[in-house]
């Protein structure tokens, strides 16, 4: 074959380099141009096409580095052999349908993982965020340390010594894109296939997580103080997952003489750790804040998780871990490797947010705002009390309310949809062999309705159950 | 007992509920007062101290809250029980020494993971930024879809099938914090315990990623195309990871034959993937880009990962992934419970960045300073064609150099750190049962050295080799 029969159009946007390599590539693709067919030089092509050599050259190079056609040497240019059982030629796309579960809107929504966005400190982050790239400090646009910059870092670990508890050097801290990331990250680090305890109900994306990753998650009772640990002893289990100062979606806060027989039974062993996730602490309205197991830990056993989307905006992906001085080594040896998940620009707003005392006056706000949703929530509930009790109310922004009546979770959930309201059963936190047939207990989280609307939306609460 | 010998002081900061709960709290501590030990009643205590007693009531409070002490009803306030053998009392923390290995610093340094730090667009960036936090949208600050916004996810999905022949709908994207999370994302998503197929040398990270989530790595062998099917075939691997345009050390691009056995690789048994990560595909000086693998994909087979943290900034933490519609489903059930790892406002600036049209001159700019770097690298390096060749020179940042006089990788490396500059052997790209034992193979890397930088470098390295 000497020639191509290709039409070229001088005026067209496409460069013609373009439209000769398309042609080509059409035709091989078709089968015009079979495996082993000798293609026109470039010389001759080119006088055919009355075009540069320069330009065929170009379509061909092309076409040689995409694996079309081959150069031999002192030969010419030959069709490649392509794969004859597979079909080359774009197909329809069928369409991806999302079958996402239909939305429901309600008029009062008490979800309990709400945040009141509306307090967004907008004017102190785009202050922040103005002089952080005002900085024009190009190394700000360099990967960064994997741990997470030091500067933040050491910020953090002053703010949880004071406000926590918490006993950490800055060298100990990684910084990382959420909680979710930090137990995927962890997992990766210890590596898959650990024993872990949970209790149920609990924190489920956690359990999902682990289970997931081929972790072997077992279900270890509660009572009233929390993980029983005599179950915990016999489950075999290497780690714990934990949230000591106040439980997901329950509400206990694990005594102090609890907290010492989980750390004893960390200790017993090498390779036991304790997963402290410390997510939502900032928030009590009773008392002092109750300190994080972390600081009583003196065998180097707790993994302490803490987060800044719950306490500033769920959009704010900086979550941060204290590793234990035992994991340091493999920390330097897996964990590094994995590059941060964190801009560094977010990292210096976040820094400069605690150094600059933002933070401070956000959460006092913050609690300030949430106490009196949770005052007025209480209140409210007081009309509710021959059909049952409240409990988990000291903490966090949502209560649970345990109905006495005999009314069960889905009833209770159906017929306050009824009214327009979103409440949330206490079921869709019981995971695996904790799981329960029953339950006549709902969650009301206020974080997101105003003190107004909470009134509202008890009123059609009581319209539903009473 | 009655009576608490407490030294208040009515000056101090600290207030006086704390002073009476920290003194009780330290005196339980230490054994001072044991387990079952009953303390003064509020009421007593108040007219002892000659307090008010709600004062005592909140020590007490704060005691129980945490454990200390336990109310009895109509009987008293009782010591609780601790852990004997826990040693509660802080200990000295002992010294972490972070035993960083040390940096020797380099004149000049030809790092292939260079990125030019000082071609950031700054003023695009800071323009998008403000823009975004001006918004006051609320809605921006709080959680948003796992699997980033449908507004960026569109922007993406219109961009890569422009400039990458990518056929993906945006319902099938995920946006993630950069490579590693989303190769981790995706290991959790499909389960750990896979048998994945990898050339050697590779993407280091990548295999230590996968290894340490307990999946089988099995290294498939190379050609001058790309992975051995045959031997791929013969691996029993299930996910075979790839960068067909441009696998990374090597620099090789996988010829349109190779990707249509691999596509038929994968479509021979369901539960088979191909993993491209189409890492660098940005910056090629030949011809047109090379296109996707995962444009040819007719079976849904392919797994698309691409990333602007080398396009744009490595702190820059933003990755996308393309799953292919058969792996939607399990993408809903397990994929969507982690929250995404983007902020919001990121996920916002970068949609402005590719729809207002900075993000295709930032490229034009970046490949025009690549290609100066590049073809200057590639000048100088003539000097060296007695001792050996280069390889890998038509695309990415960095080129290599293989020796063919004798001298070896490690010696190379010392004898040009001895010189102040920094270059870097192929073999530490190698990875399990791939190691090899010799290698006269270094990269060069260029994107973060100037021309002049190139020029100077290259006279030094002249004086280590020559």
């Amino acid at each position: 074959m000497n020639e191509l029969t290709i039409s070229l159009d001088a005026q067209s946007s496409v460069p013609l380099y373009e439209q000769i390599y398309k042609y080509i590539k059409n035709d091989i693709q078709d089968g015009g141009l079979p495996f082993g067919k000798r293609l026109p030089s470039t010389r001759k092509l080119a006088k055919f096409l009355q075009i540069s050599r320069t330009t065929v050259d170009m379509a061909y190079e092309q076409l040689v580095s995409e694996g079309y056609i081959e150069a031999v040497p002192y030969k010419g240019y030959y069709v490649c052999e392509l794969e004859g059982l597979y079909r080359i030629r774009p197909g329809q796309p069928s369409g991806v349908s999302a079958k996402r579960p239909e939305q429901v809107s309600y008029a009062y929504d008490f979800s309990p993982n709400g945040v009141d966005l509306s307090s967004f400190p907008h004017n102190a982050w785009r202050k922040l965020s103005k002089a952080v790239l005002m900085e024009e400090n190009r190394q700000l646009f360099g990967l960064g340390d994997p741990q997470g910059e030091s500067e933040l870092r050491g910020t953090i670990a002053a703010y949880l010594h004071q406000a926590r508890g918490v006993s950490a050097k800055p060298e100990q801290i990684v910084i990382g894109a959420g909680n979710d990331f930090l137990l995927l990250f962890l997992c990766s680090m210890l590596g898959t296939g650990q024993k872990i305890a949970m209790e149920s109900p609990t924190y489920r994306k956690a359990y999902d997580l682990f289970a997931n990753l081929s972790n072997e998650v077992c279900i270890v009772g509660m009572d009233e103080a929390g993980m029983r640990i005599d179950e915990l002893e016999k489950s075999g289990a290497c780690l714990a997952y934990v949230m000591p100062s106040h439980q997901f979606p329950l509400g206990t806060v694990m005594p102090v003489g609890r907290r010492m027989q989980l750390l004893s039974w960390a200790e017993a062993a090498p390779e036991r750790y304790i997963i402290e996730d410390d997510y939502d602490s900032e928030f009590r309205y009773k008392g002092k804040p109750i300190p994080s197991l972390q600081g009583y830990d003196r065998g180097e056993r707790v993994i302490y998780i803490g987060t800044f989307s719950r306490s500033i905006a769920p959009a704010i992906r900086v979550s941060y871990m204290v590793l234990p001085k035992s994991l340091m080594q493999l920390y330097r040896e897996r964990g590094r490797k994995i590059s941060s998940t964190v801009s560094r620009v977010d990292q210096m707003i976040i820094a400069g947010f605690l150094n600059e005392g933002y933070y401070e006056r956000h959460l006092n706000r913050m609690r300030a705002v949430y106490k009196g949703r949770h005052d007025a929530l209480l209140e409210e509930m007081k009309a509710f009390r021959q059909i049952g009790h409240i409990s988990g109310e000291n903490a966090g922004v949502h209560i649970l309310f345990t109905f006495t009546n005999g009314m069960t979770e889905m009833e209770a959930v159906q017929t306050a949809a009824r009214e327009g309201v979103a409440v949330y059963g206490l079921s869709r936190y019981y995971v695996g062999s904790g799981k329960q047939a029953e339950s006549s207990t709902i969650l009301l989280g206020y974080a997101n309705l105003s003190e107004e609307e909470i009134r509202n939306a008890a009123r059609l609460l009581a319209r539903a159950w009473l």
